[in-house]
């Protein structure tokens, strides 16, 4: 029997870890607030919710099946957001942003491929990477470079990657990558033969900076996006991979057998959340004002070494004046104010001990009650305690 | 850049371009009876439906979310219905068994491992080892083995393969392995250091012979079933995969970072689905009924070579004296008759081209329909015909 592969350093996310112990302390009556995780807590739009309860009553069978419309509507919606064309036969429908990410992998790549990403960045990259046996080449990315990969890095590595993967609005950081350098990622990879998939999943959340898709410099890149976030659909399970044009088959081919079909009833939903765009966007506005919030309070308490939080709805930030160990620094947090959040390590293993991301897709009313929470906690001392043991 | 993988052999479901005429023809007005995939055509039961229909309605966010009380409900299932204990920490829910396939395939082996599977099988076993760069192992079955994989299979296999996929009911045949002979595979992987995965996802799906799991035989076998057969919510997306102890947390760690969480309003509807057996297993009743129809149907019609069709919802015949060529003469049904059927050559690459597959998971009204239709195009002459091209 080959060795199975146990031995293959393949973590949890961390973030799971305090979600379980703030869901204890809710089930034991505590008011927690949820910042640990990326997801919106408002649901989906009131609109996909209605399409989703007339399928149901309509008694439709709900096979396996692939919405030919769902196509159609996300092929306009790159031509409105982005001016770019895209034949709705490159838009696969997958269950969720995760396996779009797989399936890209696996038709772009073989195992031993190497592939960038940005450290810090989305830990499913490395660890799905890892799952695949691709290689995984991490850059560490500072704040000299917006904590995003830069061309020159592409020019830099010898050597070059067989891929690279750009997140631009960025998890954890929220950084985007302006369209000039994006410009320039694009054509240092067409210079190195440097196959792109660009997650896409925090478009349409954004403060301030245009953010393009890879797609206005590189038609040959894979796009990956989903209705987990902007669109407030996580559970729903539903995203799609827009493929370059010469591997739309074997995307297909790979999808069919690795993934069959994604859920009906969500690709229900989704058609009518394309048209609840000013219900979406009113949370925009709410996001927009937590951010400001999130931020003031953190630089009153003495948080300003905070990555460009241009987009998304993170702020990771620094706390190594005031631990060197982000999980305990955490624990402690949720144990003395009930206030989950997500430490570093599960985005950079190398420097997230030292850092914190705060999830403000919450009400205006939650943010600003974790912002009193935190502001009595650092005032009654205890975040400089937090680097003991909780 | 690395060679993208376009060059691999991994072949879209022929099925799909059969469904897609036929999709085609009932636009245009043609009564279409849908026998080529296998989907039971009645949809979620009502309980089912009415358990996501309350959460919809009870604004309920449905964000990323495994479910424990329905891991715990189908661990309570294996103890009912098998009399095996399983942990519901070994229980992992995914979006249907396809991706719950990828995930044991990834857990279990690596790439290189050569993974044995029968032949007919199904189409997904081959492509989707092929797509992780592991090797079938395909092992021609026939009538004398019920088209399944026998303990001698493995026993006479030099080298001894790393693993073992074996589907009892099987899809396209519907053929069980008795549970002696399933014992006896479990003995020969063991003395072999095979380990299986067991696809029962056409359990409860039988006809007479008992349907054990391989978990009454090998407690370190993986098992794949989901709701899309027995339970009828195909497009609700929603499998499962138990894992063998040891590999429950390398299991884990991949589900969450290839696939995040499973369809969140479909596990709320599959734990309902389980108070709901009265009225799937009155849908089995059908399906009986129907077998015996199709059955009875064919053999008035000369077609007598048929696999054992012990259970699942298939029969799978042989039109070696009337055709070489199943996807012509699948297309050539259709045309005359609206009638959609599975070529064999999804399921067999090599003898599939004398085979056709019918799915009786249609109401009994619409399998007598499809049985006139078949008898009237016989003896029209037709199918003697069907071998010229369409």
């Amino acid at each position: 029997m080959t060795q199975p592969r146990t031995a293959d350093a393949i973590e949890p996310f961390h973030a799971i870890e305090l979600s379980q112990l703030a869901q204890k302390m809710r089930a034991a009556g505590a008011p927690v607030i949820h910042m640990e995780f990326g997801q919106p807590s408002e649901g989906a739009p009131a609109g996909a919710v209605a399409a989703a309860q007339q399928v149901l009553s309509s008694g439709d069978m709900l096979g396996y099946w692939e919405s030919a419309a769902l196509r159609e509507r996300i092929s306009r919606h790159y031509r409105a957001a982005y001016g770019v064309d895209v034949a709705p036969r490159r838009i696969v429908l997958t269950c969720g942003a995760s396996p779009a990410l797989v399936l890209a992998l696996l038709t772009g790549f073989r195992a031993g491929s190497r592939v960038m990403t940005a450290r810090p960045g989305y830990v499913a990259y490395r660890n799905s990477l890892r799952a695949l046996e691709m290689t995984p080449i991490e850059i560490a990315c500072g704040a000299n470079d917006r904590f995003q990969i830069a061309a020159r890095h592409i020019r830099e590595a010898a050597p070059a990657p067989d891929g690279l993967i750009v997140a631009s609005p960025a998890n954890p950081t929220g950084t985007i990558i302006p369209p000039h350098e994006l410009a320039e990622i694009a054509a240092a990879c067409r210079e190195r033969g440097v196959r792109i998939i660009s997650d896409e999943i925090y478009h349409r959340l954004s403060y301030g900076i245009e953010t393009q898709s890879i797609l206005n410099h590189d038609d040959d890149a894979f796009v990956i996006n989903s209705f987990s976030k902007y669109y407030g659909m996580p559970g729903w399970r539903l995203g799609w991979v827009i493929c370059p044009e010469a591997l739309v088959d074997a995307a297909r081919a790979r999808a069919g057998n690795l993934f069959l079909s994604p859920p009906a009833l969500s690709q229900h939903a989704a058609l009518a959340a394309f048209d609840c765009e000013p219900e979406l966007d009113a949370r925009v506005d709410v996001y927009r004002r937590n951010r400001e919030r999130l931020l003031a309070t953190l630089a009153d308490l003495g948080i300003t070494d905070i990555a460009p939080s241009d987009g998304a709805f993170y702020v990771y930030a620094s706390i190594a004046h005031l631990t060197d160990d982000s999980m305990a620094f955490c624990k402690r947090l949720l144990a003395d104010t009930a206030l989950a959040t997500a430490p570093g390590i599960d985005f950079d293993p190398v420097n997230g001990h030292r850092f914190i991301r705060f999830s403000y897709a919450l009400s205006a009313e939650l943010v600003e009650e974790a912002c009193r929470r935190l502001t009595d906690w650092f005032r009654s001392g205890a975040a400089g305690d937090a680097r003991a043991p909780a």
